[in-house]
């Protein structure tokens, strides 16, 4: 099936809704124009659609094979690794000085979400590559970032995070792999690691692990964890490769989804190496520091996991608008002369447009938050940096969250709107299916990012910040008034209805932010019991008040005569939105405030 | 992962919710004993653990192989269908003049679930068996009811229903078999069948397809369809088996899930047969009328196919809290002395309490329209005879698409309980995710229940039903009123919580229905825009009613001194349900209430 890069979906988010200009006018991005932005779109839309794309059914089809410890990917992946390398996706945003292009995160962000809907098992790979390449420039030395950046950069070396042991999921005190110092300053690893994407491939000439472990006398816990880099071979003072490490794939998984991607059982210290026993690393940093090192990596790689929602859902919404307007059958329910396109079908348009609407408002709180997080990193200002950061840290775990749990529900919705042939396997649309559903799982499940979202987004500043968010949704549900006012007849209706809801919908956001801060203290599991409802509570919201934003620029637009179909149809899928998918917000704000109930139940149920 | 009959829910339902002893006291069961069930409960369970459970993971690894049109089933599947059929299951709801037990239907539902369960691929065989049973019971002639029924309630025989072609899915105006009359009056049958379950296979001698085809002088469209016999071996007046019939199976689907039941392509008049060209058929009932023939057995096999979301629902359930129960991971959120397990998470509480909920709920509702299909069919009198087949009518898509739908939510559920490992297949927890996405789709998707629950069972009779059932819903709030004057202080808060979320439920609920029946004349586009939003409302409204009644129950329980823990328990899912998943019926009666704008919205987004 086709994939057709959203450019003008893009296009809109980066300049109305996410602020471009206002990125591209920071400190450090004089050289990239919004011309320089557009190429890069239409390049990237180019290059996707051409070498990554194809390879999406391959790799379900065809997965990795292990033999002895090695691992041939999917046909095609090699070539299509060398392409993405060969063309630079690879250093997007990474600086110049280390090979890379430099660019804000924002721009980067479309690029990313294309290749992650051309094919989510290719683009695993160069995902945990950014996050390591984020870490080392992060927290290496200078040593560290000159022998293995550049090389990632360059794609020539892949990088993996290897946090999860067979006892210790996500519960990182549990790791119990050992790090020996040696004399030389290196350390000596033992241990085992599961659940490592892209763990042993034959796509690059190195992999870089990045790998947590304790140190002989670490204390217990997460406060004993270091980070090490352990490097498929080693590699010599002037770069060469040298040794093969004592690290070895022992197994495969086999998944519900994402077959492409090699999801590895790595041992460390299995006497597989040229280099003695156990696995040579190199501590990153400072002892003990790991988990927070470890951070770095998974906020770029939670923010990304949630870019896949978003590209997921635009594979599975793309896949099934497609069927929709070729399968003719039944006649339309009104009447009509023979079977027409089951597009026409009241229930099948729903489908789609809640597949569309909630892939749309989720790609613009991520582009939202990709601007924020720009703004935090460069502003001259102190006070917008630490505003944006704040802004960005929130959304971080709502974009992981909503994107990927409404991923599953898209992907299921375009099973469905497929009929009988959505569960053939050979029609495609249960692929997206079976993919998603990992994607609410790793770089920390559901649970986890409304944990953080509760805990260290919410109630650390006393709700500070989501109070702030509240308070600049109702400026924009002035303007939504404002705009009810003014709209022609015809839409009167619909953007009422989008400004009403919109309204209940904050009230209902603002209920729950209430109850989190109110009963934090006097009872803790209350709160926790209604965190992921929060979450998705508060992804609605946000998607809402990007859609309400968006409803607004094209409101505007057409009336200022644009005919541009894309207004007219952007306009009608924030509409839907607002009517259809908003309400959702009153019952995830009742769930939220039944914490109490729910946790009292579940004691009474025998569920402990 | 060994599952386990609920028999405690199973009696609890019986007894409490569908009212046993009064559908036990209807003319023409009068041998039917409460000891009696209780007999065939515990039968049930013990036979359907020993034979059935061990076959649904080997279902799903070791799918059916085709063979130059042979299919060989899974490994122990033969065997299963014969303990099955020896143990006499297939005929519990069948006539005893015809070999069966002649039980109510309320009495085979329990068993039924159950079997679906323990292998939902095994199960499908006997489903669709059922389904013919019933359709020749009622409509085939004396000769074909002796010549097919004792077979197929005796287990010897299978049989399936042929609907589907390539062309023609969901819209069965476009079936093109043909069917043409010979001179001993039967019909010779050309053309091609799609999805038909258990379509061909080794588990029987014999296999009866019912098959819809058109007569050659046919009006055009579904008036212009008929019923046919086709044995796969004719069968010779001594009733032994003759000439292998010319239907052959092509292939077999390759499906996301389900893959224990082999899913055929089946031609019929392909030359394949030792009878003629063209498949031997024989006319069932009159000419033109097999899509209402069709209908009988699709109502029975879509009640069969809501219990099967009930059982996949609770299957998945057991699988996750053996899981959370067993993993132990991270401290308990208000402090532990160490790693707890899971189970003891407020987020997977919440999961697991949202799966027993939506299980336990669609069972009741199953249950209680198990019974009202007995007093509508056996009741002596006519008045309360037609209000309960009105009431079953109405619930039958209700049971068909909530619960399947919920099957979803939950098999997805069961997988984010498990967390990476859900997504390793040999975890188990996936095949649910995988084996639940058909339940929406076949039998009729859940629009095309929508639609019925929207225009034969809402609109037809203006309402009336309906409205009924609201009032019959709000003589339960009078009692939920009372029970929470009387609750202890301890309970109170929740039953309060309860009794506001179903009154406010029923009034969505109410809301609903009143914008259908205002708007199908008006705008029917925009009544059906919101069909399976009103579906899934039925649907958590009535779970709600059933959960209602559930809480009166166990209340009186308790007070009354009981120290069954099932009571607490179970009185602690339906508040759980109370205060957590009826507020959904807020946002699903928005969406049906905005109907008129999703409908605008599809046009404009160039969705048609």
């Amino acid at each position: 099936m086709p994939y057709v890069t959203p450019l003008q979906d893009f296009r809109f988010n980066l300049k109305w809704l996410a602020g471009l200009d206002e990125v591209l006018a920071l400190p450090g991005f004089e050289e990239v124009t919004p011309d320089l932005v557009d190429a890069i779109l239409d390049e990237n839309a180019r290059f996707v659609e051409q070498a990554i794309v194809p390879l999406n059914v391959a790799g379900d089809t065809q997965p990795p094979r292990w033999d002895n410890g090695q691992v041939s990917t999917t046909p095609g992946f090699r070539q299509g690794f060398a392409d993405y390398a060969a063309s630079g996706w690879q250093g997007l945003q990474h600086p110049a000085q280390w090979g890379g292009q430099g660019l804000p995160k924002l721009v980067a962000t479309p690029p990313s979400e294309n290749i992650q809907a051309a094919s989510l098992a290719f683009s695993l790979c160069p995902m945990l590559t950014d996050g390591v390449i984020e870490a080392l420039l992060t927290v290496g030395s200078d040593a560290q970032r000159q022998t293995y950046v550049p090389n990632l950069i360059a794609g020539k070396w892949t990088g993996t995070m290897n946090l999860t042991e067979p006892q210790a999921g996500s519960d990182l005190a549990l790791v119990t792999t050992r790090a020996v110092p040696q004399s030389d300053g290196t350390y000596r690893l033992n241990g085992q690691k599961i659940f490592i994407t892209y763990g042993e491939h034959d796509l690059a000439e190195n992999i870089v692990h990045l790998v947590l472990a304790r140190t002989p006398d670490a204390p217990p816990g997460v406060k004993g964890i270091s980070l090490f880099i352990v490097p498929k071979f080693l590699v010599n003072k002037d770069g060469s490769l040298g040794p093969r490490n004592d690290v070895w794939c022992a197994s495969l998984e086999h998944k519900l989804g994402i077959h492409g991607s090699p999801t590895a059982v790595l041992l460390y210290g299995s006497g597989h190496g040229e280099a003695g026993e156990g696995a040579v690393g190199y501590l990153v940093g400072e002892q003990n520091r790991g988990l927070e090192y470890m951070f770095i990596m998974m906020n770029a790689a939670r923010f990304g996991v949630g870019q896949q929602g978003i590209a997921v859902s635009e594979r599975a919404y793309q896949h099934a608008l497609a069927y929709a307007q070729e399968r003719v059958q039944g006649r339309a329910i009104e009447g009509s002369a023979g079977p027409v396109p089951i597009a026409r079908h009241p229930d099948v348009q729903r489908m789609l447009l809640t597949m569309r609407g909630l892939t749309e408002a989720a790609r613009a709180v991520s582009f939202v938050a990709a601007a924020a997080h720009d703004k935090g990193v460069h502003h001259p200002d102190a006070e917008v940096r630490a505003r944006n950061r704040a802004f960005y840290e929130y959304l971080v775990p709502v974009v992981k969250g909503f994107s990927t749990e409404s991923a599953v529900e898209v992907a299921s919705l375009g099973v469905q709107v497929h009929g009988g042939m959505g569960y053939i396997e050979e029609t495609g649309a249960a692929q997206y299916y079976r993919d998603s559903r990992i994607l609410p799982i790793y770089e920390g499940t559901t649970a986890i990012q409304a944990n953080d979202l509760v805990g260290r987004k919410t109630l650390r500043d006393g709700g500070a910040t989501a109070y702030a968010i509240i308070a600049a949704m109702r400026e924009t549900l002035k303007a939504l008034d404002a705009a009810v006012g003014r709209a022609p007849a015809t839409g009167r209706d619909s953007l009422g209805l989008l400004r009403v809801n919109f309204d209940q919908a904050i009230q209902a956001y603002e209920g729950a932010v209430a109850f989190i801060l109110e009963h934090a203290q006097s009872n803790i599991r209350a709160v926790y019991a209604g965190s992921v409802p929060y979450l998705m509570l508060a992804g609605v919201v946000h998607g809402g008040w990007q859609m309400a934003r968006a409803a607004l620029v094209c409101q505007q637009q057409l009336a200022d005569g644009s005919s541009d179909p894309f207004y007219r149809s952007k306009l009608a899928t924030a509409l839907f939105y607002g009517a259809q998918i908003l309400p959702r917000a009153q019952a995830l704000s009742a769930a939220v405030q039944a914490g109490h109930i729910a946790d009292a139940c579940a004691a009474q149920a025998d569920i402990t």
